[in-house]
C-alpha cells in the first residue's frame, strides 16, 4: 500500500507533466499560481481586471457512480467534467483545481492510476492545472473537487438576470445522458452494444467555448448548466430571476431513440425534461438581440425552446397548445 | 426528509445571519464576494495588493470522527477549524468557505441543525463567510471544505523558507489533542470526567492571530500547522526547504499528564512528537531576529525547540545529549 505522500507525489507528477500541453501552456502564460501543490495552502493572484469564479462538487461512489459499471478512467474524467461545467455556466475560463480524494486500499494501485489518467485527460482538455488537494483512506471512493476559473470583471453570467420576454435557449440535445444511464443500468452489456448512446453519460463535455462566447458577446442575460435536468435547472433560473417561463414541448431538442429501443418504452420528451447530467447550457437572451444568436455557436447547436414570462409559473405547452405546469422533477438526492 | 434545496436554504440562512457579528462585519467591509451562494459558482474579486490563499480538507465519518463519540456540534466546529488551520499556517486571514456535505437521511434533522450550529460558531470566531457548496445524500457523513483566505502580496509564509541555523519554534503545547483522543477512545465517560483534557481534541483553535503576527512582522522564514504530529510536520518543512533539523527533547512543550492518569502508561514526549491534531504552528525564525521573538504572541506561548541544520537529517537530542533519528511517525491514513 502506498503512503499518503507517495500518492500525492504521483498525482503531482502526473499533472505537472500536463503543463507542456498546448492548452495548459497557453493558460500558464498568464499564471495566477504563486504557490501550488505541496504547501499548507495554494496562493493565487488573479490578473488585473479578472475575477475568480469558484465552484465545488462532490462525486461519490454508489451515489453518482458505481465502481462495477463506471471504469476508473471514466470516473476520473467525469468527476472533473461535472465540476468544470459550473465554470462553463458562468461563461468563465477554467484555470486551477483542487482534488480531495478518499480511497479504499484496494483502489490505490491500478484503479488509482486509471482514475488519474482519466482526470488528467479532462484537465488537459479543459486547460486546468492541479493546485492542491488532500488524500485519505476511506471504504468507498469519494471525490470532492474545487474548480477555479477566471472571468473578466463583471462579465460572469448569473442565474438571476433573466427578464420577462427573454428567449429561453438550450445547447445540444437533452436526455442523452439519462438514456445512457438507463441503458447501462438495464444491462451492462449495452455499454459495448451502444457506445454512441452511452458516451455522453460517461464522458460529458462541459460547454466551455459556448459559455465563454455568450459571456464575451454579452448575449446571455442568465445561464445555468443542465446537471439536474431541464425542469429542475429551469426552476433555478426562474427562482433566482423572480420570473416564470413557458417552454414549447415541440421545440425541445430531445434525445433520438433508435427504433430498436422502442420496446424499452422510454419517452424522449420525459428524458429531455427530467433527465440529469447532460451538462448542456440553458440560457436566456434578450429578444432584441435574437438576430445575433447563430444556430450553432462554437459548433454546438443552440435551440430556442420558449420564453421567460412575468408570471412566475413555469409551464410546458404541449402539441395541443395548452400550457401545463412543468414541475421540477429532475435529480434531487434528498427527495424520496 | 428535507429536499436538497431546503437543506441548502437552511444552511444559507444560518450563515447569512452571521454577517451581523463583529468579526464577520469587519471582514465584510472589504468584501471580495460579488456572487455568493445560489449560483453555479461564486465570484470573488480580491482587493488590490492581496492574494488568495486556498486550502481544501476532508473530514470523514469513521476516519476523522465517530458519530457515537463526537457530537454533531463538535463535528461542525472541528471540520471548519481543521481546514482554517491551514490558512493560519500561511499567515493569512480567513475570508470565505465552501461546504460540500454528504449526509445520511437520519442526520438531516436534529443532527444537521447541531452540526450547522457548531460550524456557524467556528465561522463566526474565525471571520468566515459561507460562499457556496454542495449537499447530497450519502450513507455516512462526509464533509469536504474549501477555505479561502487573504494575504498581502508575497507575504504568505511557505514551508520552503527554512534556512540552516534558523531557530525551530512551536506554539502552545503538543500532544494534548492525542491525549484527549486516547481518553475518549478508552472510555467514552472520560469526556465528562476530564473536560479540560479532551477540549483541544473536540474544539481545536487554529492559531490565526499568531500566524498573522508572524507574517506581518516577517519573522517566520517557514511555517506549517501541526496537524499530523510534530515528527511528520517537521519532516514536511525539512523536505520542502531542503534542510534538516535538530530537536531538543527537553525543550518540547509536551502535554501535562495529571498523576491520576499515570496508570495509562502514556508518554508525554511520544504524544508530543507523534500525536496529531494539535493545530499549533511550527515555524522557523532567523537567529539574528531571535531577540524579536516574544515568549508569547497574541497570548499564545511560543517555545524554541531546536534548530535547522544544513545536514538533511532530522534528529532528536535526548537527555543524554545524543542525537537519534526522528522518524515521521505521525498520522498517515495510508500507512499500515
Amino acid at each position: 500500500m502506498a503512503s499518503e505522500s507517495r500518492l500525492i507525489e504521483s498525482i503531482r507528477k502526473r499533472f505537472a507533466s500536463l503543463r507542456s500541453t498546448p492548452i495548459v501552456k497557453d493558460a500558464a502564460r498568464n499564471d495566477w499560481l504563486r504557490v501550488g501543490i505541496g504547501d499548507d495552502a495554494a496562493v493565487l493572484r488573479p490578473a488585473p481586471g479578472y475575477e475568480c469564479v469558484v465552484t465545488t462538487d462532490a462525486f461519490l461512489e454508489n451515489v453518482h457512480f458505481l465502481r462495477k459499471v463506471h471504469e476508473a478512467v471514466a470516473v476520473g474524467y467525469k468527476a472533473l467534467a461535472r465540476a468544470t461545467s459550473d465554470i462553463a455556466a458562468m461563461g468563465a475560463r477554467p484555470r486551477y483545481f483542487f482534488l480531495t480524494l478518499g480511497l479504499p486500499e484496494s483502489c490505490s494501485g491500478k484503479w488509482f492510476d486509471q482514475f488519474i489518467t482519466g482526470m488528467a485527460r479532462a484537465a488537459c482538455e479543459f486547460g486546468l492545472v492541479l493546485a492542491g488537494g488532500d488524500t485519505t483512506k476511506y471504504p468507498e471512493v469519494v471525490i470532492a473537487l474545487t474548480v477555479f476559473g477566471e472571468a473578466k470583471r463583471g462579465r460572469a453570467v448569473l442565474r438571476s438576470g433573466a427578464q420577462p420576454g427573454d428567449l429561453l435557449c438550450v445547447s445540444g440535445r437533452l436526455g442523452e445522458s439519462e438514456l445512457g444511464l438507463r441503458l447501462i443500468l438495464g444491462d451492462a452489456r449495452n455499454q459495448r452494444r451502444w457506445p454512441q448512446l452511452v458516451k455522453k453519460h460517461f464522458h460529458p463535455q462541459p460547454r466551455l467555448a459556448l459559455g465563454r462566447w455568450l459571456a464575451s458577446h454579452r448575449l446571455a442575460t442568465s445561464m445555468i448548466d443542465t446537471s439536474d435536468g431541464l425542469s429542475t435547472d429551469l426552476s433555478h433560473i426562474c427562482h433566482a430571476s423572480g420570473v416564470g417561463a413557458r417552454v414549447i414541448a415541440d421545440k425541445i431538442p430531445a434525445v433520438h431513440l433508435p427504433p430498436e429501443l422502442h420496446a424499452l418504452k422510454l419517452h424522449p420528451l420525459n428524458l429531455a425534461l427530467h433527465g440529469g447530467e447532460d451538462y448542456e447550457l440553458l440560457f436566456t437572451v434578450s429578444k432584441k438581440f435574437s438576430g445575433r444568436l447563430p444556430a450553432a455557436i462554437e459548433k454546438i447547436p443552440v435551440t430556442v425552446i420558449g420564453e421567460i414570462t412575468r408570471d412566475k409559473k413555469v409551464t410546458l405547452v404541449g402539441a395541443d397548445g395548452k400550457p401545463q405546469p412543468l414541475r421540477p422533477l429532475g435529480w434531487d438526492p434528498f427527495r424520496k
